[in-house]
């Protein structure tokens, strides 16, 4: 039995909100149950020094949590003076999920940043991050498009991400806090539209997961990615 | 003729939304404008080492700007290793006007900070980070009276901030950005509903501004300061 | 009564010391009562990289504080590993006013940074600082025009500061370190010979100051910059 | 066919020296191929704060490259100020992977540090670190039996960690450097002696990765865990 | 032919003030040549955390040289965000001489910070700063004795420093910038009352230097260092 | 009687290992007793750009200790976010070392970093560093001839150094670490072929030691590098 009264392979329920903020070329909010990240693409005409010249462009992510975006304050990263590494693990893998779906040739000498803001916590903020900051990048890319800067769209896939566990012996979709805080193990799961997997990455927290549990908790990532798929197209439509 | 038609007394649209997010003890998004900033007041039950042992509380402030909070990408602070001087100043502004209507001895050994985020800038953040960090304190502290843990409120005053500056030769309340960055003479002025003074931070940018202009910038600031405590008290009502 | 002694109007006495070190293209000794600050102009044939090729200058300053300047031991920030925010707020408000009357242009792309370093501190250290450096200030750009590198001095102004302050329900000018410890409310004032303010900060911190407090300490802050405009005058004959 | 001429299911040789330097409770020097990392375990009698008093020890490890274990030479974070986000992330895998197999109530109060250097890189540096910190691992629990400072040791589990990966269609086992940067797809997988998985991070960096293709690479990293297996139970002989 | 037009072996003009500002418990000023450096002695009731309960006192030193005490203007170490190699070596050069005269358990738990900052610069520095630093912590130390805190000065010898260089081929004394930047070998020699050497380091920046030179070289330093002892002695009467 | 029963003038067995990793143009793990230092030679082709444009390179050293080289862990600098005073201290000093015996016109716009990393530590880590960087610079530079990079090598002279002390009032040679921790001083001595001194750094910890003392160190120091560049001499045959 779940903490939330779900079903085993139900996703929380799924709201992504376009144009959030007015300054970044694409803006989203996206609420997966309480959890809430403000996911803002932003477009600038030049490239880090190590891609200069080479006619692509690059595309990158950085993570932040409010102080209070969770059940106790959080010390502010930047009085600690750096990242911690969980903020710089999370980044890099939004990063990477993104960059999968961009043909970074066809973007050309520009860099497109994802800023991803968890406004409130409630598990699994690195899997909505990427979701959402899908449908930010698109709206920045179609941008681009419409003024006249690039002829179509670099982005060539769609990409989205959830999270299982193992929660009290069972397989379960879409971990929330208390879950996410008791489960056996944890498994973040990045997905494209072809069915591929882009990143894959569990850990046992308590006992190791057994081969069958493996199998199990990718065939159910596999349709949470599909359902929440439908809820980008939904908000793009 | 200021850009957004105003006149040169009218403040922008104000909303106060309270409870914007689910963990803080009080959860504030103000909107001044199009500019929105998040408040949030956590409270601890510590206090900091130099104050330990003394029988009072401790208020202070953090802020911060989102990075595509504003027209082109700011740099995270988080990644540039430390907090901007202009970060620091308002923290320390925010922070000095909330203590000034709090009695840090009915407060007790506890702190609360209030962490004003900016989710989208338009002009005057760290005033509107005064003002809606009023409605979270006076929440929190209220929340503390409810649980028991405190007799009464120890906020003792009410506390707002407005900009006031000189935007082509006429002094002007509450300037948004396309102001702020035209204006000769810019001043943040901070009271209580005492009609008292708490901060007041006057610059001239461009030419140096006379006595009779201060005069008038400090009534037009008096205006909008007791409309703002109105919207204060209809939000926390 | 004033702990000095003094008369509610009356300043402390002011020496102003040129050529005190010998490499600095100007340099100023300058001691208000106790307080002593060593500010030095330092000229540079170079401007910050968001100003190249812009045909102006840059006017910078710097603020630190010896270890031993004050009653007990400081922390020195070069092993702190950075400028705390009263160090940045400070230095960040002597640029200000010192740019204020410079002209930009006419300086040409050179760079002109003010140093102040507090030898011995006993109140009033930032606007000692801002009356000192105004005088190295004139002295390194005089040397430019005798070098024949400018054709005129770019300064176009005066500028001079002090403290003013509720003690014990009076307004008194320039606050010793027992008054300011003391003070209700503290302003720093920063005016130009044209008798326009070019900075204005008050705080209060007791109770906040009401409107004829505010215009008593104005008036106080007039009469003392003017006379300490003298001091800069008699210095530079 | 593979660069180094190795069968698509074959590990490079391993050979695992014990007692490589002298200070240490477990000091190992792990070499997998011309990978090769220095893996130390230093126990200390104190925990983190957070787990003081709480009756439990601590296991974490720590991560470095020397300067010119690379093909060019790589700056020391030592000079750059902090560790970057590929170090971090390495050595939170490894400290989770040796916290697997311990009983940390076992043992007691006190911290057991893994320290892998690495010597000389040529892929899989990570997953070296993790099977060689073991050995150093099992080397210092076994020394505090023997001083008697433990009844038993409170290593519970075997764990190794090798890296799988898609190279020109095929998956294979044990990338060395040149296939690790032609790679399509990349796995480090961790699993303990009962079979069970600890880690498995598998990340697309060309085309993402079908079901089919994720069982295949499983299953070469069974198989190649169990060979490490052998060698560190040859190694403890 | 020495720049200065000195003779080989003569020291520059040494001057010592006492008493430079008013509230560091020793507070000197000294001037060797064009070199002068403000030293001051903190005392503090405490110890470093690794002293904490040893009944012993601790004698430490801080260096820093102001931006523009130099020819032309360096970073300010706090900006920079750490303090440089050099300034790390020569301030735990002049806390190693100064220890080396004082006896630490007769001091009690007290920490004595010599703060060693450089006016201005022209050669010698951190020489000048041990031979003036003495006289601070000989006044500090007295000033324990005056209080009624101490019985007797735990000081119980005297130190000095100078440097030594070979310069155009001639051992010389004492060396100033030109000279110190255009030496072949340049050697800063520590030495106390009883004749005995403390530190002596030696750098062959051109040619090396060979044990005759060293012989002249240390020689000098003697001569040298017995003239700053009675400079100490006459500022100390 | 020393407690390794070494002779006075007696040198800890060295052992010089060349090739010792396989990336570096020079890689040399140098061994004085117990002491292991690993000394890699990196060549690359540009300048630190204060030098660029002037026709001559650069020789550098980084130094690092493993965090269990020593008998207690030490703190990884790289997490301690800085290198310590003694690291800045030890790598400017083996710098300048090697600098002395490269003719940096010779070598071009090249740099030339020798990394020293203490692989386990007994005691005069830093010379053994100086005496290995000096073969692992010489291989490194003997490369560059053979790939017809340079036409003949552009060291000119060779290097070694090594520690001497007054261990129980005898001058002794080479300490190891139970002797450094209980001498009453210690010195430095680096030398060239010639019988030239390149640096020598004495410190006394204890008492401070005599002329007649000093001499008889000197002699020691210069017996010892005369053994140790045999001992060069032989590994590089």
């Amino acid at each position: 039995m779940r903490p939330s009264g779900r079903a085993a392979d139900e996703l929380r329920s799924v709201s992504i909100e376009r144009n959030f903020t007015m300054h970044a070329e694409g803006s989203v909010l996206i609420s997966c149950g309480n959890t809430r990240v403000l996911c803002t693409a932003s477009v600038e005409e030049k490239v880090p020094p190590w891609l200069r010249g080479k006619n692509e462009g690059w595309v990158t992510a950085e993570y932040g949590m409010l102080p209070r975006s969770t059940g106790s304050r959080m010390r502010r990263e930047a009085t600690a003076g750096k990242q911690g590494g969980r903020t710089l693990e999370i980044q890099r893998l939004i990063g990477r999920s993104l960059r999968a779906v961009v043909d970074r040739r066809a973007l050309g000498e520009r860099t497109i940043t994802l800023d991803c803001d968890v406004l409130q916590a409630d598990g699994g903020t690195r899997t909505a991050a990427i979701t959402g900051a899908y449908v930010a990048l698109v709206d920045a890319c179609n941008g681009l498009v419409q003024k006249g800067r690039l002829k179509s769209s670099p982005v060539h896939g769609q990409v989205a991400a959830v999270s299982v566990g193992i929660f009290g012996d069972t397989p379960v979709l879409d971990l929330d806090y208390p879950e996410d805080s008791g489960a056996e193990t944890d498994m973040n799961v990045v997905m494209n539209d072809g069915g591929g997997f882009i990143e894959l990455q569990g850990t046992a927290e308590g006992h190791a997961f057994r081969r069958d549990e493996l199998d199990a908790l990718v065939d159910l990532a596999e349709k949470g990615i599909r359902e929440l798929m439908v809820a980008q197209d939904e908000a793009l439509a």
